[in-house]
C-alpha cells in the first residue's frame, strides 16, 4: 500500500456511495486512498454513472488526489485491490419489495433481514459474495473484504463456512447507532461511550455500558424502561419496552431485537405498511429516486443532507473508520461481525458473531466479557442456527434445507406456513436464485 | 431396603395411582415392596380414601404382601422411604383449566406444560418440590426422588439448582410413547426398538433410531413423511409434518414440538377447544370424575381399562420400570431427566436435560451421540433459557422475573401480552403463589 | 451374520491367540461364529501354523462347527468379515526391545507404551493399522475393528483422525485388571465391582468405584493407601503411593500412572533391567519360546495355564466379552477406548478416549460423570498432545513432528535428548518406518 | 482520583521501588499521581526508610508534587487508595534461597517461581494477599490490585477462587521481555512489534508475532531455531532450541519454557550453581545489597543504572504503564494475568490465564486468538491444575492437597521425592506458614 490505497466498492452504483466518499474525503489526512473503483452491474450502470459523478466532483472539490474509477468489470477492479466493499442488492428494491410483502399476504413478518425476506436476500446474496471471494482469492488475496451487504450474519457465516479466505468483517450501523442513542440519552458525547455487545448481527445485545469508562449500565437500563426513550434508533420504531422486562433482561437490546419480543405488535405494524403500500422497500425506493434525482445535478458536489432519512446513516463512519483502525492499526474497539473463536460460548468456533473487537492491523480480535446471559441465549443460538441452515440452503440449492431453515426462524409459525411462503417467493426471485433452478446433468 | 422397599407416592390420590400400583404388582418378583405410602393433602382426602381402597384391594387380590399406608402427613410418611414419587397437582385441575384457558383468551397458546401455563404449573410446583427435598434431606437422605410432576424440565432444573439433593430423576412418558409409536410403524415388537434422545422435558428429540441394532432412522423419518403417520402418540394430535421439513430436520420429534413447528395450527385448534369448553383440562375432569365413580365399586380390584384414555399411559410401565432398574441395577437405557454433565454440548454441565441414559444402581448416567444437530439446537438452547429464568421465578417470587420468563417464551408473542397474561395468572392462582405476594418486613 | 460370525484375527500367529480361541469356544452359546481367519505376514508364517494347528486342535476338542482359516493374503480373509481383531507387532519383539532398551541407553525410560517407545511403537503401527482400514472400508465397511495393538490410544486415534471408520474400539486389559484388583482387595467377586473409567488408554482413571451399586470409592481408596496394596495389577509392579498423595488424588490410577507419578524410581528399576538384559521384551521373549514349544505338542488341545504369566491375563476376555456384546445387543458397561463426543470435557469431540461405555449392537456409547477432576486433567491432556502429534507424525512422516511428539512427552527430559534418542531409534526402525525415509520424486 | 491518584505499594522497601517511581516521574504528564505510599512490615524498615528517602530525593529532583509516605500501617495506607501494587517477598531472600536450595538438595529444580519453590512461594504469599484483599474490600473497594509478587498466576488463581474482588491483574515482565528480544532479533523498534500472548504465567506462549501489523512468525521461528538467538531474555539463560524442535512447536516460548523442554540440561545448570553456592537468591542478595548502599547515598537521586542488573527490567515500565492504560483508558494491548473467561478453550471460565489484553478504564479484557496449539495445550493444562491444586492448599493449610500440589508439578519426579522436599520445606518455612501448622481447637 506504499502508494497509497485501492479501494473497490462491489455496488458502487448505490445511494449510499457519496456517504462513503465523504468518509474517505474527512479522512484523508490518516487514510491516504489513491483509487477507489466504483463496480456495479449491467442493469446497475446508469445509477453508477450519476453517482460515480457525483463522487468525481466530491473529491473534486476536496482537492484530493482520489482517483475514482467507475466499471462493469469486476475482475478488473478487483486486481491488486487493498480493501474491498460490498453493498450491492441483487435484485434491487424491487427484490426487497417482494422479501417484505409475501411473507406479509401470508400474515408473516416480511423484513429485509429477519425472518423469511433475511432468508430470502441470503439466498440471492451469498453465491455473489463466495464469487467475489473467488476473484479476490486469484486478484487480490491479501485485501480485506468489508461486507455491508446484508443480511450480514448470514453472508459472513457463509464465507466462514464455505471458503477459507478470513479476511472478512461483516459491518453493520446497528451497534453505532445503539451507542449513539446511549449518548443522547446521557446528554453525553458519543465518544464518552462504550458499550460490550455481544451476540449476532442484527441480534446484538450491550451487555455493559459505560460512560467515561465507568459501567452506567444500570441508569441506562432504568432509563430504557420510560417506554418514550426505548426506541432511540432510527429505521425501526418501537412502543417502548414493558419497564419490568427490560429490568429483568439487564441488558441493552437492538431495534431488530422488537420483531422477537413484540413479535404481534410489530407485524400488525407492517401489516398496516403492507395494506397501505407503504412497506420499507416502497419508501425508500420513492427516497431513492428523489436522491438519484438530487446525484444528477452537475452543481452538486457534496453529500446531500436528505441521504440521512435513506437509513444508513452512520454506515460512511462505520466503514471508513474500520478500514481506517486497519490501516493505521489504531487498536480501538468496535463492533464487527467476525469468527467467534470462543468469544460468545455455546456458539461453535468457526461462526460468525457480532462482538465488540479490537481493531488491528492483523484484523478485528474479539474481547471477552464471559457468556451471554442465561435469558438472551437461546434467542441468539436460534438465529445463529436459522443463520446456518439458511447458508446452507444458498450454497446447495437445496429445497428441503431452505423449507428447514424457513420453519425453524422464530418469525415463522408453521411448517405449513413456512412452505406456502417459500414457494412463492422461490417463484418470484427466481431469476435470482440459479442454484435452486438448475437442471443438473448426470 | 433388606427387608424390602419403602415406596412413598406424594399425590397419592391421583387417578393415575392405580396404575403405579398395577405396575408394583406385575414386578413384585424383582422389586420386592414392603410398604407403600400415599400421601395427599386436606383437599385431597376423598380421592386418597377411594384410590386408596382401591389400591389395598388390587394387593389383595394379587396375594401380595405390600402394605398400604394412607397419610396426610408426609413427614411420617417420608421417613426413611427408599424411593419418593411425587404427581401430584398445586391447585388440582381448577388450576390446569386457568393454565388453559387464560392464555387462549389472549390468543396464546395455553397448555399445560408449555408456554405461560407452563410457567405458571412451575410456579406453584417448585417451591412445594423444594419443600419435599428439604424434608427428604433431613428424613430419607438416600432416597431416589422420582418426579413425574409436571413441568418435570423446569422442576428438576430447579432441584439441581436451588438444592444439593442430587438423587432426582425426572420422568416424562413422552420418550416411550415415541419408541411406541415407532414400534407400531414399523409393526415390530417395542422391545427390538431403541431411540437416542437428546433434549429437554417435552422437547426431546430422537437422534436416532434401531431396530435390533440397526439404525433405521432414514426409513422411520420417510414413513413420518407421510402425514397419516407423524403424530403416532396419543394425547396431542398434529396434522403431519411437511415431508420436506422433517426430511431436511432429519430427527424424529415428539407430540410438543407441534406447539413449536406448527404453531398457528396448534393455536387454532386450542382456540376453538376453548371455545367450546372443551380444553384438555376440562375434557380430563370429566374424565377423572368417571375414574373416580369407577374407582368407588368396591368389587373393582383391578385398574380399570379406561384409566388408559386418561391420557398417562405408560407412566405407570415408566415409573417403576425405573425404580426397579435402579434397585436392581439393571443397567438398560432408558430416557429420563438429570444433570446434562456435559451430554449436551452448549448447554450447562450442572442444568437438567432429557436424555437417554443407562440405569444403575447410582442412578442415571447419560449416554453420549456427540452435539445436539445445529436446526434443533436453537429452539432446545431458547427453551433451557426459559426454564431456568422459570425457576428462578418460582424460588425467588420476583415479578420481573417472571416477566423475563414469559416474554422469552416462543410460544408468547411480545413483552405486552405477556405481561397481561402474568398479572390475569397471578391474580387467578393467588392462593398457590405465596411466594409472589409475601408482605416481607424489614 | 445369519450363517454365524467371521471373525478374522490379523496377527494370529501371536502368542495370545490360544486364549482368544479359548474365549470363543467358552462363548459359542451366545456367540456363534462360523468362520475364524487368522492372517499374518510371511515373517510370522511358522507361528501361524502352529498356532493355528492348536487352535484347530481347541475347537474340534471343543466340537464346536467353528472353521478355522490360515493364510497370508489379508484381502481374502478381510471379505465379508463381522468383526476383526488386530494384535500384530510389527517389527516383532526384537523391535520392542529397541524401544525399551535404546531411551534406557539414554537415560530415559524404555516401555512399550510411553515414553519414546510408545512414540515408535505407533509410528510402526498406524501406517498398518491405516492400510487395514482402507481394505475394510473395500471388502467389509461394516465390521468392526477391534483393536488391541499397542499403543492403542494412538492407533485409536489415528483411525479417528485420518479415515472415516468410526466403526472402531480400542481395547486394552488395564482396566479390568483394575477391577479385578479391586474386587480381590475387597475379596468379593469381580461381578459386583464397577468403576467409572475415564481418562485416556494407559493413562485411565477410576473416577468412582461401586460394590453392588453403592460407592466405596472412600475405602478402596484407603485401602490404597497402605503401601502393599498399591500395585495389584500384574505386569507392573510398583512400591506403593504415598498414603498422602493417594489420598489428596482421591481417583483410582492404573499401574502405568506409575512411570509419570514416580518416574525416578520407575526409571532406576527400568536402567536395572537395561543393565541386566532382562526388559520386558527380553523376558517375554523367552517366555514366548517357551510357549510356541508348548504350542508345537500335538497333543495340546487346551489353551496352556503358562500363557497367563505372559502378560496378556484378560485380553481374551475382554475382546470376545466386547464383541459377544455388540452382537448381542448386551448393553453392558465396559470401559474401551471410542470417540470422546464430550465424554471427557476439555479433550475434542473427535479426539479418542478411555472411558466406561454402554455396549450396543451400534457399538459402545461413552456414559457421563462429569469433568475429570483438576488434579489429573493436566496429565491426561499432556498425554492426548502427545498422542496426536504422535499420530500426526506416524501419517506424514515428518521429522520434526516427531521430534515434537517426543519432546512434548513427559517422559523425555528435553529436546536434546529426545532428539538423540529419536535419531538413534529412527535407524534402528529404519526398515518398518518407511514414511520417514522414502526419496519422493518432485 | 480528581484531585491526583493515590497509589500504594505494598512491600515499598523492596529494591525495585526506585524503578517503580522512576516510571511515576517519566509519565506524571498522563497519570497525575498525588500520593505514593510505601508500605512494610517492621523486619523490612530499614530498607523501606533507605529506599524511601531515595523516592522522596528522586521526586523532588523531577521538582513534581507527589507526596512520598512511608509507614508500617497497612491500613492507613489503604484508605481511599486507587492503585495498590504489591512486590512484597515473604520470608525475604532467605526464603528465596530455601526455596531454590532444598529441593536441588534433593536433585530437582529449585526455582522462585517454578517446581517446589515456585509451591512454597506460593504458600507464603497466598494468605497474605488475600489479607490485603480483605482490607481493600473495606478500605478501598474500587481500586486496582496490580499483583507482580511471584508466583502471579498462582497468587491471580487465588484472587480469583477465593476472593469476590475482580479489580486485580497480575503482571509479569517475562512477555515484554519476549517482544523486547523479538525486536531485538528484527533489528526493529520495539513499539512495531507486537505479540499475540497466550498461556499462563511464566508459561505463556506468542501465538503470532506482527511487526507493523504483518505475521513475521515464520521469519522469527526461523531466527530462534538459530542457537545463539534462541534465550533473548535475561535473567535465565538456556541453550538453544533444537531446531527442529522449535520449527514444529511454531509459537514462541518464554524463558521458563527451558525448565520443561530441557528439563535435564537446566538442572545440571542449576546444581553446578548449588555447589558453588551462586543460586539465583544468592547472586541476588550480593547484589541488593550492593543496591542498598547505593540507595542509602544521599547525592544519588535517580535510579542507578546498576538496578537493571537486579533482573526486574521492564518491570517499573510494565506496572506503570498498565496503570495508565487503565487510568486514561488506552486501550492499548498488554499481555496480563486475568480471568480467562473464555479466552482459553479447555481452562475454566473463572481461571487466571495470561493473553494479550486490550486495557481499559474497566480493566483488561482478553483478546480472542482461538484455542491453544495442541501441542501445548497439554503443558499449560498440567501448570493451571498445578497452580489450583497449590491454591487450594495455601488457603487450607491441608498437607495432602499440598503433596498432591508438589507432586503433579511436571519437575518433581515422584510422590516420594515429592514428600521428602515437603517436609523438609514445611520445616523450613514454618514461620511463614501458619496455616500449615496452626492448633485448632475442636
Amino acid at each position: 500500500m506504499g502508494k497509497g490505497i485501492k479501494i473497490v466498492t462491489i455496488g458502487g452504483g448505490s445511494s449510499y456511495t457519496p456517504e462513503l466518499v465523504e468518509g474517505f474525503i474527512k479522512r484523508y489526512d490518516e487514510l491516504p486512498v489513491r483509487e477507489l473503483w466504483l463496480v456495479d452491474i449491467e442493469a446497475g450502470k446508469e445509477k453508477l454513472e450519476i453517482v460515480g459523478s457525483l463522487a468525481k466532483r466530491m473529491i473534486e472539490k476536496a482537492g484530493l488526489a482520489i482517483k475514482v474509477h467507475l466499471t462493469l468489470d469486476r475482475k478488473v477492479a478487483l486486481k491488486d485491490a487493498d480493501f474491498v466493499t460490498t453493498q450491492f442488492r441483487v435484485g434491487l428494491l424491487d427484490a426487497r419489495a417482494k422479501d417484505e410483502r409475501i411473507p406479509l399476504s401470508h400474515g408473516v413478518l416480511g423484513q429485509e433481514t429477519n425472518g423469511p425476506g433475511g432468508l430470502f436476500k441470503g439466498l440471492r446474496t451469498i453465491p455473489v459474495i463466495l464469487d467475489i471471494v473467488k476473484d479476490m482469492k486469484e486478484l487480490c488475496p491479501d485485501a480485506w473484504l468489508i461486507n455491508f451487504t446484508n443480511p450480514a450474519g448470514m453472508v459472513t457465516e457463509a464465507v466462514l463456512r464455505y471458503t477459507d479466505h478470513r479476511k472478512i468483517v461483516g459491518l453493520c450501523n446497528v451497534p453505532i447507532g445503539i451507542e449513539m442513542g446511549v449518548a443522547k440519552l446521557l446528554d453525553v458525547d458519543h465518544s464518552r461511550i462504550r458499550i460490550d455487545f455481544a451476540g449476532l448481527n442484527h441480534m446484538v445485545y450491550g451487555l455493559d455500558v459505560y460512560l467515561d469508562g465507568v459501567s452506567v449500565k444500570d441508569r441506562v437500563i432504568e432509563l430504557l424502561s420510560i417506554p418514550e426513550n426505548s426506541s432511540f434508533v432510527r429505521n425501526v420504531e418501537g412502543q417502548g419496552w414493558e419497564p419490568e422486562f427490560i429490568r429483568a433482561l439487564n441488558v441493552l437490546t437492538c431495534p431488530y431485537h422488537l420483531y422477537y419480543y413484540k413479535r404481534d405488535e410489530m407485524l400488525e405494524k407492517e401489516l398496516k405498511n403492507f395494506k397501505e403500500g407503504t412497506t420499507r422497500a416502497e419508501v425508500v425506493k420513492k427516497l431513492e429516486e428523489e436522491l438519484f434525482e438530487l446525484y444528477k445535478d452537475p452543481t452538486l458536489s457534496i453529500k446531500p443532507p436528505q441521504l440521512e432519512e435513506r437509513g444508513g446513516a452512520y454506515y460512511s463512519d462505520a466503514a471508513v473508520r474500520l478500514i481506517s483502525s486497519i490501516y493505521n492499526d489504531k487498536r480501538d474497539i468496535q463492533p464487527v461481525n467476525t469468527m467467534n473463536n470462543g468469544a460468545i460460548a455455546s456458539i461453535p468456533y468457526e461462526s460468525a458473531v457480532e462482538v465488540s473487537c479490537v481493531i488491528t492491523k492483523e484484523g478485528p480480535k474479539p474481547i471477552i466479557n464471559g457468556d451471554l446471559p442465561v435469558p438472551v441465549r437461546g434467542l441468539v443460538q436460534q438465529i445463529k442456527s436459522f443463520e446456518r441452515v439458511g447458508a446452507e440452503a444458498a450454497v446447495t440449492g437445496n429445497y428441503d434445507t431452505a423449507l428447514l431453515a424457513m420453519t425453524i426462524n422464530p418469525l415463522v409459525p408453521s411448517d405449513k406456513v413456512g412452505k406456502a411462503i417459500l414457494d412463492e417467493m422461490l417463484e418470484a426471485h427466481k431469476e435470482h436464485l440459479p442454484q435452486f433452478f438448475q437442471t443438473v446433468d448426470v
